[in-house]
């Protein structure tokens, strides 16, 4: 358990010769208590946060995907936070799936009724990534970044928008040009505001194609299926990867025939995104 | 899909390769549709029958379970049943968490009023299975069971009483003695009556100890954790390890420090069932 007394606790499970927490901690940047797992294999020699999707909590990866057989053995922390702040009693915070509750979009919100709680960029960066980096002992160099369609927006957009926080980056079907799509469009509307210049600094493409050099050595892996239906009108991958080009990033763009937007496509493809990650970091 | 028309494709996942398909079929034996998911791998070459517990469906396993991965590998097809009749009515079938509503127990009742739809032993023996091994081209040396808790109680006794139905046989914290735990107690009684008698024809302990000769020469593998909550009251393996010495049939019981009764440790342990049943079949 963690040194930190005030986390807490709330389940722990032995698995793969190490150990699958959950965990409770006030923030105090969301004013609120925040939810994680963690996974700790036997011996943690670098971290992997994983960011979920839409709908999801920090138990859909941790339960669905099956990173923890490789992680254990690649000696690969995995850190899956909450999808958003919970407990605000924000009024229209469950009126839908796509804003809100499990739909924070791993930024600050500007706007009322959101910016009070609505922090998750700040929590991750400044608290929730902190705290287990300290209590691992493992420093930026040894933390990764990766997640899945809203989580795969997350991941891109917070490495690049703070250089140096994480040493390697992946992502599964994320959204990728979020101020052209409804998802993110939506979003940006209604945590950021009208100003649609704003929303430009979440916009995962638009932030690759505002790079001078290309930020990620290492190179990028991106996995889509093509029988994902949210690939054309939400996901975007070709604009991700025109920006790569333009700034000369290297990214491995992955596209699998007959593969769907779901936790069955996340698992078949997990196991090279931690290899990508444990070869970096 | 399957080329019998009374199977309906619920859904479809590309997985590892192959197709996770949940589907839905009409049983006359139970006289309800019955759901049960089935994972394909590119060339099945053998199939595995997962039984799950209770309060679990046809897609517990199949999405916590992380099988599919090495199933794909080895060419094992996983058939995975839901755990009870459903959609019956039958008053009282919701009212506790381990009788009627997804605890089936993998027997037909005889009592008033389950005896009319759970008849999971025979729609599982006479209907589901042979369906699915004519559509695979799998016959029963090909075809190996196995399941946890619940699940695991209905693959050692389905197995016990069904002899050259199964080729292999492994379970992970099962009940391995029901007519002395509480869980089986209460579903014996109410699913069989109150003839004690009769209820050792479904405990695996019993069954076991009741054979002539050691029923699976190539022996059965039993997974246990010893931190899981259920295992002193309700599981008892040391009653099948006692019956298995009685009769010569090599158990590989193994027993796990701090492993609990979730699927996080079935994750843990589930490749080398597949193991298991890949090298028998």
């Amino acid at each position: 358990m963690s040194s930190d007394v005030s986390v807490e606790l709330l389940s722990e499970h032995s698995c793969f010769g190490g150990r699958q927490q959950f965990r409770r901690h006030q923030s105090a940047v969301t004013g609120l208590p925040m939810r994680y797992a963690l996974f700790l294999p036997p011996r943690p020699r670098a971290l992997l946060v994983f960011l979920a999707g839409l709908t999801c909590s920090e138990e859909t990866f941790t339960m669905k995907a099956g990173a923890q057989r490789l992680a254990s053995e690649l000696g690969l922390a995995l850190l899956m936070p909450d999808t958003s702040p919970r407990g605000a009693a924000v009024p229209g915070e469950s009126d839908s799936w796509d804003f809100g509750l499990a739909a924070g979009f791993y930024l600050d919100a500007t706007q009322p009724p959101w910016a009070t709680h609505w922090r998750m960029e700040s929590y991750l960066l400044n608290e929730l990534l902190p705290e287990v980096q300290a209590e691992l002992g493992l420093d930026a160099a040894r933390t990764g970044i990766s997640g899945h369609s809203m989580g795969g927006h997350g991941a891109l957009t917070l490495a690049l928008r703070h250089p140096g926080r994480f040493a390697a980056v992946s992502a599964i079907a994320p959204i990728c040009a979020p101020v052209d799509c409804p998802w993110g469009r939506k979003a940006f509307a209604g945590y950021l505001g009208p100003d649609e210049s704003l929303w430009a600094r979440h916009d995962a493409s638009r932030l690759m194609r505002a790079q001078t050099q290309p930020p990620f050595a290492g190179g990028i892996l991106v996995d889509q299926g093509l029988a994902d239906i949210f690939l054309l009108e939400q996901l975007q991958p070709e604009a991700l990867e025109a920006a790569c080009v333009a700034v000369g990033q290297p990214l491995q763009l992955r596209r699998h025939a007959g593969y769907d937007h779901g936790y069955y496509f996340i698992a078949s493809v997990i196991d090279e995104h931690l290899r990508h990650h444990a070869a970096l970091l």
